[in-house]
C-alpha cells in the first residue's frame, strides 16, 4: 500500500474469534436469549468475557506495536460494527444487576419504577433477580438494552486506551458504525449509543449500504452522513465502507457510483473507502462484490472508481472537509427507540421507531433542507430554528420541559405520535397525554385506535388523495392549538389529526396518526415556512437534491444532483461561481441541466 | 371497595409465581416440549409441581383466613385462565405413565387401540414409555391432551376444596374460563374441559374478547354467554372480564359498551365485570386498556360505562338471573376437537374444529335462535328438538348409537364432514363411513378429496352466488338420503355434498363438505323448519338481534339488538308490554326502531 | 402373499427405531444442528452410531435366516428412503474431520482451498476443527454435505453387503430411492448421491409422488423413472412407491390411475407397487390413503388398479423390460446442487438447483425428447449428441475441459447461468467467467444483477408475449459467440442474455438468465434442430406424449398418452402395428383420438 501510496488504516481484529481461542475458552461465545452461540459466524463472542478480553488486547498490542511506525498509517479502526450481540449470560446478569443496585439503590425503587407488582414480578431480594431473556416487562427490557449500549461504549473506550497508548501524533482513532439494518442501512441503530461510544474516538467512521438502480434516491447516504457528521458535533467524517458493486442487485448504472461519492462529500463526509477492493472467493460474502468481480479483471463499476478517483485527487483541496451549519435537527433518542419498539402499534405489529423517523428525515431530504441529529444528550438545543421529534417515546419531564421551553422561547418543533407518553423508565405517564408537551402543543388526548378507512379532512388535506391515515390514531382535542387536519370518519371525524400551536414566541406542530408521503411534505414545510426557513433551495424538487457547505478556503459550495435516469433543467440561484469538475463558470440565476444521474459542483465567488 | 359499595371477589394469586420461589425452586418452571420455561411470563410453572402446590396451598390459606370474614367479599375466583401450559417434563411423564396404565391395564390394549405398531412406535415394557412431545401418533396425542385437560379439572378442584374450608354462607366460588383465543374469544377453548372443570365450582365464570367497532356483530358474547351458561347446565354466570378500551382497535363507538353490556345480561350473564379500572403503565398489558386511560381522567368510554352502571342498578330487578330454556343445542367434544386438529384438512392445513363449529354457531345466532351447548356427558339429549354436530371426528360407538336413537325417536340432528370418522381413540373406523351414524343418515362414502373449481348444485344451491365448496369434500352416496345438493364438477358432480335422511320419526342432514356462508344458513333454516323451531324471531334479519329470557318474576323479557350503524326499523311481533330502558308501552306488532348501535327491552305484560 | 401369488420384497427394518432401543441406548437419537432428537418420528436416528448399528445388523441377519429360502421372497429392499438426517453430533464430527485429514492431508490445504481465513474462520489444529453446524462458509459446508450423503452411500453398501451373505440366488437387492421433496417428488435428491449409492444394489428402485387430477403432467413420472433408470446405466428399475389415492387431493380422476401405470413402464419400469394396500388408521399417514380406503371395500381407484393388473398380467410379455437409447442427457450435479443452494440468488432467495434444472427438463419433456441423467463420474459422455447442463455452479477443471473437448470434438451442449462459476471446493474461479467453458461458448461477463421489469429482445424474443427475465441476469458480452437474445433494459440492453457459438465441430449455447417457460423452450428446440434431433416425435405437442423403447422381443413400442380431460387426435407417423390394448392394428401416418387422461400402445411390426 505504502509503495502505491495509498494511505492505511489499521482495524483492531476483535470482531471475529479463531478457532483455537473457542476451543481453549468455550466461554467466549456469548449466551443469548436463543441459546449458546456456536462457533462459525463473527459476532458471536461476549464482549465481557475475560478470556475474549485478554486476548484482545494481546494480539492489539503485538499488532500496533508491530505497525504504529509505519509511514502509511494514518490512523487506526477500533473493532467494527461492534454491538454486545445479545450476549446475557450469567456473567452479563451479575453485571447487569450491579448496574442495577448501582443505579437504582433498592429493590423497591425499581420495582416501582418498572412496575414489578404486574404479573407477580417483584424482587424481594437481590439475589433473585432473574435474567431479562424471559420478560414481559418493556422498563426492564429497556433498562437492559440500555446496559447493553453501555457495554458497547465502555468495550470501545476500552479498545481505543489500549490503541491510545500506541497511536502516533497525526494518527487518529475511529469507529465504523453502522445503522439499523433493513437489507440496507436504514435508520438510528438500536444496539449502540452512537453519540456516547464516539466519545472515545478521534473522528467518526460509517459504512452506508443503500439500494441503488432504479431504487437510488441519495437518502442513505444523506441520513447516514448526517449521523455521522453528528456524532462528533459537526466533524466531518469517513466512510469506512460503502458499497462498490455490492449485491448482486445494486450494480450501479453508469454515473450511479460518481453521484454516490459526491453525494457522501457533499454531507461532509472526507473519506469514501468501498467495500470491497476485490470480490471474495468463499464464505458468506461472495456475493457482496467490491470494486472488481472475482476475476481480478477492470469492469465498468472500476472504471468509474478509477475515474471517481481521479476527480477526488484533483477538486480535493475545493472539497474536503466542508463545515456545515444547519438550521434543522432531527432529535432522537435511542431510549425512546427501544421502548417505541416494544410495543410498537401493538400485538403482531412490526413498525418500529425508524419507520417513525424515516418518513419525516426522507421529506426534509425532498425538501433540500440541511439536517443535523441530535439526541436528549445535547445542549445547545437553541442554535437551531426547528426540530423534529419523532415518536419521542421513553423521556424524563426534564426532556419535555426543555422542548417546552424551547418553543416559548420562539423555538419550532414538529412532533409525532406518542411523543412524551412514557417516563425514562418507560412507565406511561399520569397526566393528561400527550405528556408534559401538552403544553406547548395546546391539545390533550386519553383514547387512541386503529385506522380503518380513514383519511385527513381540513384545510391541509383539501383536494389531496394521497391522503390515507395509517397505523395509530390519537383522538385529539385541541385545547388552544388550531387543528390542521381532522380525521375523515363517521365516528372518529370530531378529533383532531394534525395540530399547529402558538406557544410563546415559538410554535408546536404535533401529528397525532401516521400520514401519507404528500401529507407528511405539506406538514413540515408548513412548519419550515412557519419557521422562516423555505428559501431557494426548497423551490427545487427532488430528484433534483442541492446540499451546501464552506470550503476549507471560506466558499461555499453547493452541490447539484440528479437523482434520475432523465436530464433536469434547474435555475441555479446563488452567487456567481465555477462549476469545478467541467471548470466553467455559473451565473447567478443562470440556466443548467444535470444529465442523468449527474452531478454539478458550484464554488461560490468570494467569501 | 367496601366503603364505595362495591362487592369483591377474591382471586387466589396462583396465576403468575415470583421471583423467590423460582430461585429457590427452579422445578417449579414447567419443562414444555419447547424446552424449560423461563422466569418472566405467567403461565410459566408446572401446575403438577409440588413445590408449587405447597407454596400455593400457603398462599391460598393465608389469604382467604385473612379475608373470608370481611362483609365485602362475595366470592371466590380460583386461579385465572387456567390451563396446563404444555407441561411435559419427566414428572409430568411418570404421571401420564400411571394414568395409562390405570386406564388401559397392558400395553398390548395400547399399542393396538393406538396403532402403535406404526414406524415402529410400539411400547413392550411400561418403563420404555416414551415422552409424548416427539410423537407422531394422533392417537396418542389426543390422549396426553385429555390427560393435560385432567389435570386442569384436579388443580381446579384441588383449589375449590381448600377455599370451600374457608369460604363462608353466602360466598360462592368460581373460575374465569376462556375461550379459543385468536386474537379474540373464539371457540371451545382446547386445553380446558370446561364441562368437567366446572363441577367443582359453584357458579361459572367466563372472560369474553371480540372484536369492535366495525367488526362489532355480538357473536362472540353469545357463544361466550351460551358456553358458560351451559357449563352448569342452564345456570347464570358472570362475566370475570370484557373489555373496556381493550386493544387500541377496540375503541367501542359510542353505544357498543352499552350494547355489549345488556348482550351480556340476554344471554345470562348476572355480572359484567371489565378487565379493568384503568390502565396499567408499565409491562405486557399497557395497551390493554380499561375503562379509564392511564391519565384516570373520565373519558368516553368511562362515561358510557357510567350509564350501563345506572340502567343496570335501576333494571337489574327486571333483567338480572333470566331462565332461558333453547330446544336447539350445539354438541361438542373436547376429543374430537383434539382429534381433529391433529389432522385438519391434511399436511399444511390450519383449519380447526373451532373454524367447523363457529360457521353453524354464527348462522344459529343470525337466525335468532338461542342455543345450548352440550358435550358427550349430556344425559337428556332428548329434552331438545335439534342437535346440530360439528365435525365429530372422534367418538366411542356409544355416542353415535345414543346419536341414532336420538333421531329415530324423533330427534333432528345436523352434521358436519368427518363425524363418526374415528374412535374415542382416534382410531379411524374400519367400517363404511360416516361411521355408524350412516345409519340415521343414510349415506356412504369411502374417498373424499380437496375441491377445487367447485361449486353446489341442486335445489339448494339454485340461483345461488355464494356458493364455492372450501377445504374438503367428501364423495357421498346416498343409500336412503335424499340430496339437497350435489358437487358440481365435471368429475366428481355424481356425488352428493349434502344430504337428508328420514330415519324412524326423525331427520338427519348430513353436510359433507365446508360451504358458504349463505348455504350454511339455508341447511339450517331447512333443518330449522324441519323441527318446527322457525318463527316469528326467525324473521328478523342481522344485523337485528332477538333473545329472550323468563325474569325472576316470570316475564318474559325480550332483547332487540342493533348491531349496525343505521336505524333498523321492525315489528315487534310479541305480547304488549313495556319498553324498559325508556319505560314506555309497546304494541304487540308494533313498529318499532332500534337506533345506531341500539337497544330495546321489552317486558311482557302477563307471565 | 404366496398363496395368493404374490410376491415379496422384504425390506429391512432399520427406518425407525423402537422405543425399548433408544431406553436402552439413548445415543441412537441423532445431534443434529436442531439439537438432539426425540424419539417419536422415523428418520431420527444416527446411522453411524454402534449401537444402532450393532442392533441393525442383528435384526437383519434374524430376519433373512428366517425368510431367505421361502419360494415367495424374490429380492430385499435395504432401509427406505435412506438419508443422513442431519446427524451431526460429536462422533460424526469425529468422523467428518478424518475425512478431512484423509482428503486434504494438511490444514494449510484446506484452510486455502476454503478461505478460511475469511472472519477468523482459519483451523490450525486439528483438534480445533469446530463443528460445521455454525459455519458460514460454504465450502466447508458443502463438503460436510459430500460427506453426509458419503455416510448414507457406505450405510447402504453395509447393509447390503449383509444381505448378500443371505440372499438366494435369483433374489436381488434394491431400495427406494427417492427426490427432493417439494410436496410432491420434484428434484435430484439433495442428501443422497444416487448414482455412487446405486452402485452396492442389484436394481435401482425409486418413490414417486406427484400431484394429480387437473395438475397431472405425467412430468415427475418421467423425471423420477429417467434418474432411476439412469443410477445403473440403464437398466430397468422398480417403482417401488407410487401413490393410490393419496393426499386427499390426489384422488385420481377415471383414467388417471392407468394412465399413470402405463407412463412409468414407458421410462423403464418394471414393477409399479402402491403405497399402500389399504388405508392405515392411526398415526402419521392416516390421511396418506392406500389403494382400499379405511373400510377395506372396493372403490373407484382400486377398481381401475385390478384393471390395470389384469392389462398388466396379459401384456407383460411385450411391455416389460423395454430398452431405451437415448441421445440427449442432463448432465446433473450433486456438488453442484449443493453450492447452488448455498448462495441462491442472494440473500434470503429460496430458488434451488432443482429449480433451475425442472425447466429444463420439463421442456425436454414436453417436447418428447427422451433423457438420461448423468453425472460428473460418467465416463462416455461422447454416446450423447446433446447434454443439457443447469447451474453446474461447482465443478473442478477437469470436467469442465471434458465438457469444452465434448464440444469441440461434435457435442452440442445447453448450458444455464453459474455454470463453471466456482471449483469444486466452492471456490469462485479467479479466471474470466463463465470459468473455463467460455471457451467453448464464447463468450465473457464480470458482472450480474438481479432483473428489475427486464425482457428479452433479439430474433429468438420476436414476437414473445412470455418473454419475462427473471430472478438472475449475467451481464455477458459475447467474444465469437452469436447472441439469440439481448437484454430489453435501458441500461443493460447492450448485453447479451442467451448465446450460441459454434466450437470445432460442435456447438455451445449458454443461459445467462431465468428465462419464461416459452423461451425454454425456444432455445431447447433450437439446440435440438442444430444437433439434428428434431422428428416426428417432437411435432406432437403436450399434452399428448409419446415414449418408446425395444421390448425383449425386439420390437418397438410407442407410448401415446393424453395428459388431459379433452380427446386428443393425432397422427400416428411410425411403422405399421398392432394397438396392444385393444388388439387393433394401427397404420403409420393413421388418424387416431385419444380418450381423456387416455393411452394407447403401439408395437410396430418387423424389429
Amino acid at each position: 500500500m505504502h509503495k502505491a501510496g495509498i494511505h492505511v488504516i489499521i482495524g483492531t481484529p476483535t470482531y471475529a474469534v479463531p478457532t483455537w481461542l473457542v476451543k481453549k475458552y468455550p466461554d467466549v461465545l456469548a449466551i443469548t436469549p436463543r441459546g449458546p452461540n456456536q462457533y462459525g459466524p463473527r459476532q458471536n463472542m461476549d464482549i465481557t468475557n475475560t478470556h475474549f478480553r485478554q486476548h484482545a488486547e494481546i494480539v492489539i498490542r503485538n499488532l500496533l506495536a508491530h505497525v504504529k511506525n509505519h509511514p502509511a498509517i494514518i490512523g487506526y479502526q477500533v473493532d467494527n460494527e461492534t454491538k454486545a450481540y445479545n450476549t446475557s449470560g450469567p456473567n452479563v446478569q451479575r453485571l447487569f444487576v450491579q448496574h442495577m443496585q448501582a443505579k437504582y439503590k433498592t429493590l423497591a425503587a425499581i420495582n416501582k419504577a418498572f412496575g414489578l407488582d404486574y404479573w407477580s414480578n417483584r424482587i424481594n431480594n437481590w439475589a433473585d433477580f432473574p435474567s431479562v431473556n424471559g420478560s414481559i416487562n418493556a422498563s426492564l427490557i429497556a433498562e437492559f438494552a440500555k446496559f447493553s449500549r453501555k457495554l458497547v461504549t465502555d468495550y470501545l473506550a476500552w479498545q481505543a486506551a489500549i490503541v491510545r497508548e500506541y497511536k502516533q501524533p497525526g494518527q487518529f482513532i475511529t469507529q465504523n458504525f453502522d445503522l439499523d439494518w433493513r437489507g440496507y442501512s436504514y435508520g438510528i441503530q438500536p444496539e449502540v449509543d452512537h453519540f456516547a461510544a464516539a466519545k472515545s474516538l478521534d473522528i467518526a467512521g460509517i459504512d452506508i449500504y443503500h439500494p441503488t438502480q432504479d431504487q437510488l434516491t441519495g437518502i442513505e447516504i444523506s441520513l447516514g452522513g448526517d449521523i455521522a457528521r453528528s456524532m462528533k458535533g459537526g466533524q466531518n467524517y469517513l466512510v469506512i465502507e460503502t458499497e462498490a458493486q455490492g449485491f448482486p442487485q445494486w450494480v450501479p448504472y453508469p454515473g450511479q457510483l460518481r453521484l454516490q461519492a459526491f453525494s457522501h462529500l457533499a454531507s461532509g463526509a472526507r473519506m469514501v473507502e468501498y467495500w470491497h477492493w476485490h470480490s471474495i472467493h468463499n464464505s458468506a460474502e461472495t456475493y457482496w462484490k467490491g470494486l472488481l468481480s472475482h476475476d481480478f479483471e477492470p469492469n465498468p463499476t472500476y472504471e468509474e472508481a478509477k475515474a471517481i478517483g481521479s476527480d477526488f485527487n484533483r477538486l480535493s483541496p475545493q472539497l474536503v472537509n466542508i463545515t456545515k451549519k444547519n438550521d434543522v435537527a432531527i432529535l432522537f433518542s435511542n431510549e425512546a427507540l427501544t421502548a417505541f419498539n416494544a410495543f410498537s402499534f401493538g400485538w403482531g405489529a412490526r413498525d418500529t421507531y425508524n419507520d417513525m423517523l424515516r418518513p419525516l428525515y426522507d421529506a426534509l431530504y425532498r425538501h433540500n433542507v440541511g439536517v443535523d441529529f441530535i439526541d436528549p444528550t445535547c445542549i445547545n438545543i437553541e442554535q437551531y430554528k426547528l426540530i423534529v421529534v419523532p415518536a419521542l417515546y421513553a423521556a424524563p419531564d426534564s426532556l419535555l420541559t426543555r422542548l417546552n421551553n424551547f418553543v416559548k422561547n420562539g423555538g419550532h418543533i414538529v412532533y409525532t405520535l406518542k411523543s412524551g407518553f412514557s417516563d425514562e423508565n418507560v412507565k406511561v405517564r399520569t397526566t393528561v397525554q400527550p405528556g408534559i408537551i401538552n403544553q406547548a402543543c395546546g391539545i390533550t388526548y386519553s383514547q387512541f385506535t386503529l385506522p380503518e378507512n380513514v383519511t385527513l379532512k381540513g384545510a391541509l388535506a383539501e383536494g389531496e388523495k394521497d391522503n390515507a391515515v395509517q397505523k395509530w390514531m390519537e383522538l385529539i382535542t385541541p385545547t388552544t392549538a388550531k387543528v390542521l387536519a381532522y380525521y375523515n370518519h363517521p365516528v372518529w371525524g370530531k378529533y383532531a389529526a394534525i395540530t399547529q400551536n402558538q406557544y410563546g414566541k415559538g410554535m408546536a406542530t404535533y401529528i397525532g396518526c401516521v400520514t401519507s408521503t404528500t401529507i407528511t411534505e405539506k406538514v413540515l414545510k408548513n412548519a419550515l415556512e412557519a419557521a422562516g426557513l423555505w428559501g431557494a433551495d426548497q423551490a427545487l424538487q427532488f430528484p433534483i437534491v442541492t446540499k451546501y457547505g464552506q470550503n476549507q478556503q471560506g466558499k461555499t459550495i453547493r452541490y447539484y444532483f440528479n437523482y434520475s435516469a432523465v436530464p433536469q433543467p434547474f435555475t441555479y440561484s446563488h452567487k456567481d461561481g465555477n462549476e469545478l469538475l467541467t471548470g466553467t463558470a455559473v451565473a447567478a440565476n443562470g440556466q443548467y441541466t444535470l444529465a442523468p444521474w449527474g452531478v454539478m459542483i458550484m464554488e461560490e465567488n468570494g467569501q
